[in-house]
Parts: C-alpha cells; structure tokens; sequence
C-alpha cells in the first residue's frame, strides 16, 4: 500500500450566493482520495451510513480508490454538514453538523494498509486521528489537515499530533490562529518549531506557500473569475500534493515543488464545480494542460 | 527624455506598530525615482517648500534622477502626511495630511521632458494629473496609480484619465472599489474596459499580479518576516516596473514579465527600512540577486 487517506466521506448541504446544493457527496477523505487517484492508488479509511450512494462507492472504485477502510453501517446516517459562503468564497459558516455514523466512529485500518508509504490525516476529530498513529507502522511520511473548530476546541491533542507529522496544510486563518502570529512566514516557522518539517499555507485565491528546509515556495492558485464551490479544495491540495509525492516516490526539495503546484492544480479544478462534479469528466490530459498553464503563470 | 515622473515629493510621519518617524522624505514621486533610477535615469515633475532637505536633493541628484521639473517655492512648506498602520500593513489611517505647496501646484513639465518616452503620472490629484496630457507629446506609454481618496472623491475624472493611459497600477483594495467587482480577475477585465491595456493589481504580502493583452502574471512578494514600513511600496513597484521597461525599450509580454518582477523586487526593498533609509546602502548587485531569489521562489 502506499497512500492511505483517514478522514470524512460525508454529505454536504451547501449554500453559496447563487445557489444551493442539498446533500451532495464530500468530506475529506473523499476529496483527498479523488484528487490523489489521478496520480497513484489511494486507500481510504472512512464510515459511511447505509444511505451512502452506492453510484459514489462505484465511481471511487473507477477511479482506483482501494475502499477496504470504507466501513459503511447497517441502518446508520452518513455524516452531514451543512455551511454557508458569502461573497468571499473563503469565508463560510457552518450552519448545521450531524455526526451520525461519526458519533461512534473508531477509525480502523485494514492489514493491507498497515505499511501505507505515505499517511494522510486529513480533517476530522484530532482524538481519532491520534489513534491512528498506533495502527499502522511508521510511514516514510505523515501528512495532517485540520480546520479551525479543532485548532479551538483541541489544542493539546493537535499539538501532540503535530509533533509526529511530517507535513501540516494549513489555511491562512488556521495558521495564523495555531500560532497567534499574523506574518504568515513567522505563522509557519513557529509551525515547523512544533513538529512539522513541511508547513504548506493555503491563501485561497492567493494561491499556497511552502516552508521546508532550505525550502520556500510561493505558488499561485490559477486565476478564476467565477468559484462555484470552494468546498474540497484544500482537502484536493493535499490529496494532489501526496499523490504527486507517492507517484514520484521521492520526497526531494525538486518533488515537493512539483507536488505544490500539482496541489494548487488539483485544487483549481474542484472550485469550478459542485461536490466532486468537475472530477466525472476530469482528464489527466486536462491536469496536464492546467499544469502547464500554471508554468506561464509564473513565467519570467 | 525617457520616463518621466509626475508626482508628490513630501514628508511622512509615519507610525507602525513598533515605531515612529517623524518627518521623514517620501511621496509617489520620490520612491518612483529612486526605484527607476536603478534601470534609467528618471526626470521628475514635482513641488517642494524651501525646509525641503538640501541633502535629498543631493541624493536624489546622485541616484541621477532629473531635477529640472523640481520647483522649490520660497517660503513654502512642503507637503506633509501623517498616517498609521495597524498590525496589518496593508491596512492604515490618515492621521493628518497638510497640502502646504502643493495647494497651488500646477505642475509644469519641462520643455526637456516634453518628449517623455514613458510618462508615470503616480499618485496626486487627478485634476493635476489629467492637466499634464497638455503638456507633453504623446509618450509610447503613460501610467498611472491614485489612491482610494480619489476613487472616492473624484470618480469623473479618474475615468477620463484611465481613458488616455496604458498601464495602471492598482492595490487589490483600489481595483474593488473602483469596479464594485471583488473577484480580482473580473476587478482587472472590467478595468482593462476602461482604457488602460495593462493592469498591475497589487495584493501586498501576497504579491501582485499583471493582466494584459494575452497575458496573466502572477508575481509573489518576497516573504518577509517583518515589515518596517509598508509606505511608498505601490509608488517603487511602479518605480521598477517603468524604469525596467525604459531600459529595455520594448513593451513586450516578456519585457513585462521581468519589469513586474523587478517592481516586486523593489517594493521588497523599500520596506525593509523607514522612507527610503533602505535605498542609502541598495546596489544594483542586491537587485540582481533578488531578482533571482524570485526566481528560486516559483521554480518548479
């Protein structure tokens, strides 16, 4: 096994200026895990409730997604969020969480993933992805996502996670508000001081920065006249970020340059629709073009 | 005469979180010149009081910047901001603002500069910039940067300024206000629609980026951790962006890559000090070397 995905497969009930989707298929893991098929085989580790679309299981198992870890319980809701945009797409509110399946939910990872190369925590409560840590052996890198309610309600346990991660993605906010410093090149020293080697800073439309050893990297997010949904696009990021790095089997400073803009890239594709709409007819082709297009970004 | 530059040449006081200065040389005029004349030598159009120091024109006469546009007024004091930056410096106050000369100013180009290959009208009153298109043959390229007062006070004649030149500079601020869009990308287009066919948003610590005929850029900041004083940033980025561009004498995309690089470059300099305390040291090799520091930080 090489990537394996701990995190939320969900429904999402989203709400953005224009329009309104009810109970459409997200969460974390779930994006993470698309965004990361289009470079490696991903396993997933996730709970779902017998209302789980049987159509996304199939599409997740087209696109090479190893479901082993997808737990789905008789009789049980999936978990559902339901948050609001305003006009500023990287602001939201969260209007209603139901746990559901999540209530009880003890991650648990199949023997086949126990010798996962890479380990992606991405968001869900630090409490259960601090026992994943006794599940597996000692990857050859460890990656965490987390959002703010965490960063509020569980410091300590985050703290103590992230003193075993090799990778933190963070959004502006999270960073600044993890450290209490505003300057997000001081946010993300103090980050790396707590654990992680690779701090990545996730600035929406300001595109991502990356802080390693003898590492900074400033990459832009594609300009987008129109964001549809920005729900998913860090999970994306990070899901593209370590799928490059499990493709490239190689976490050198020149990989890790390539993973961020694959990261941004796939994140540039899941804002231009609903939930995982974009990815039905998604082409590598088309992350091909977009990567080179980001290449003439940057140009000079 | 190559690039000419109407503008203000003033005193500052300025307060940061950490610090204040009281006093000290700025204006739009003078952080254009000294950032241009690292690529040309500058001509500018500008008014100052008889306290105005002796030894700043002595400097800017080294940096060889053209003085014959200077009118210094006998008995008259020069013109004098006061403003304050919260912990954001993208965000500050006017505190006091004394117009003093420049209450009769009515700029006077020099029969020398009349045939100005580039004109930069930075930021002053509009009606004064508007008055200076009398005055000069048309140059191969006229910019243009105002500050959100003047968006918000005299719309009418901003407009028919940004009509008659080329380039625009714009915070990412400025270019909201003056187009109600907030997306940037749709910010620039519907500015491009006003005139000018190249527009520089500029977005602070999160870079700035170019929009032009076939042409999306998207330049970084340099990360810094520690921002002196962000006050005359805008004015050098445009100072580097039209001093490269005379050098080069070519408007080409790929000429205007490297000047929005070398804009960047300068407005990474200027706040590393108060006022222009940073140019007394700055040698072409630093830019140089920056330069390719820039480079390193989107190299992928």
């Amino acid at each position: 096994m090489s990537l394996v995905i701990v995190g939320s497969v969900a429904f999402d009930t989203i709400e953005t200026p224009g329009e309104r989707r009810e109970k459409i298929v997200g969460g974390s893991c779930t994006y993470g895990a698309v965004a990361a098929s289009y470079f490696t085989k991903p396993g997933i580790v996730a709970v779902v409730g017998e209302d789980f679309p049987k159509s996304t299981v199939a599409f997740l198992r087209k696109r090479g997604v190893d479901l082993k870890g997808l737990k789905i319980v008789k009789g049980g809701l999936t978990f559902h969020w339901h948050g609001r945009y305003g006009d500023d797409p990287n602001q939201r509110d969260t209007i209603r969480t139901d746990l559901n399946v999540f209530l009880d939910f003890r991650p648990e990872i199949p023997a086949a993933y126990k010798k996962a190369g890479i380990l992606f925590l991405a968001n869900i409560d630090p409490d259960l992805q601090e026992a994943i840590f006794l599940q597996v052996d000692k990857p050859r890198l460890t990656a965490l996502d987390t959002i703010r309610l965490y960063i509020d309600t569980k410091p300590e346990a985050l703290r103590r996670i992230l003193k075993r991660v090799d990778v933190y993605f963070a959004n502006d906010e999270e960073a600044r508000l993890l450290t209490g410093q505003r300057n997000l090149i001081l946010a993300a020293e103090a980050i790396r001081e707590m654990g992680p080697r690779i701090v990545v800073v996730k600035k929406g439309e300001h595109g991502a920065m990356v802080f390693g050893p003898d590492l900074v990297l400033s990459v832009p997010a594609l300009p987008c006249k129109w964001v549809v949904d920005p729900t998913g696009a860090g999970d994306s990021f990070a899901g593209g970020f370590l799928g490059w790095l499990d493709k490239a089997q190689s976490f050198s400073r020149r990989e890790i340059r390539r993973a961020a803009v694959y990261g941004s890239v796939m994140a540039s594709f899941t804002i231009e629709g609903f939930g995982l709409e974009r990815y039905k007819t998604l082409r590598p082709a088309d992350i091909a073009a977009r990567y080179t297009a980001f290449k003439q970004l940057v140009r000079f």
